[in-house]
């Protein structure tokens, strides 16, 4: 049963947020989904990236989180714009909570979309959002098994980001086991170390974004 | 529509769940179920527990998992009876999913059934289980505000582990405003600090496992 009514669920939502894509598209807007377990770094992601970029581009952060609205108000402390959505216990976003607060979102006005996924290591990669990139971020406590015990996260990706490189010292994390079962799941997902607490390797990350926003399509 | 079959779906996991619990009562065996994000020590805390309670009861560990058995193989190396139960994708355990691998179980023969749940910090928390018990674990680099953000998986836990207080001197995390989030949630939920990898505060954690053991019914 649960298949049989999964299925159009999925379909429909896929057809929304293709969609609300085409009309990033349209605007020349880039967006990024960023997905993690909870307590991986996405926020901290976030506010540093909204520090580096804020200058050069106009970003608008979309948050989602089952409830609260903490890690708005930390975007918005770094002079990000950010809308809450709340999903009342769902466990992941989709394109029909999207289409409930794009609409104050102003496209022309915009370069960059980041979208923070709720925190979560399965269920936010089976929904497709309106965005054109997927970012996972593996945090070093978590450990490097994780691609192994949930693959459809990391087969789902564009982006891996290890994050809390500097807890390395402190914590048991084989690069070699997590790049071996990264390449059996996703062979050429491109893996990038950084920390966001020390800025260590964030420098790479900036690079990425700043290449797709060079890559998305003119503004009108 | 979601909620419409969400209710009835949820009622009978409930109903197959206490029919569960039932057998383990008149056997006489204790049920745990532990649930974390990933990463957060479920399976170190199982490893632990079966290399110090194993000559003293009889355990059986049932780990769950969407893909592999990484954990049961982990669980056996330490001299423990373990199911592995693969979700195939779905987010959490359930009822249903239990009822596949208990018969296999002989709970006459038995004192404590361990069930590691999928690593999820939303999902797992809306299946009840055959287990008396719901033990939840928050290990400190994810951050001491998490319960807020994940209040129903707070306010289902008999019992909160913040794990990996080795890494306290290298991570942000404030008990103060733990407890107070979790006091807003769940105000007599018990709170026990501990290190799997260092064993601190463990003794703990035995004494109210080695506690719940001795409340639980006679063996017929």
């Amino acid at each position: 049963m649960r298949i049989k009514i999964l299925k159009p669920v999925l379909a429909s939502n896929d057809a929304l947020a293709d969609a609300q894509r085409r009309e990033l598209d349209k605007a020349g807007v880039l967006g990024i989904n960023i997905m993690s377990a909870p307590g991986s770094g996405k926020t901290s992601l976030v506010e540093r990236t909204v520090e580096a970029l804020k200058s050069e581009y106009r970003i608008q952060v979309i948050e989602g989180d089952i409830q609260g609205d903490l890690d708005a108000r930390r975007v918005a402390a770094k002079g990000g714009r950010c809308i809450q959505i709340n999903t009342q216990g769902d466990c992941h976003l989709d394109a029909l909570m999207l289409s409930s607060v794009l609409p104050r979102v102003n496209l022309k006005k915009l370069d960059l979309l980041i979208i923070e996924n709720v925190g979560n290591l399965v269920c936010p990669a089976e929904f497709k959002l309106p965005t054109h990139y997927n970012v996972t971020i593996l945090s070093t406590p978590e450990g490097s098994d994780k691609p192994t015990k949930y693959p459809l996260m990391f087969s789902k990706s564009d982006l891996l980001i290890i994050n809390k490189t500097d807890l390395l010292p402190y914590v048991s994390f084989d690069f070699k086991q997590l790049e071996r079962s990264v390449r059996r799941i996703k062979p050429r997902l491109p893996i990038l170390r950084l920390s966001t607490k020390t800025g260590e390797g964030l420098e790479d990350w900036l690079k990425w974004v700043r290449k797709k926003l060079s890559g998305r399509n003119p503004k009108p």
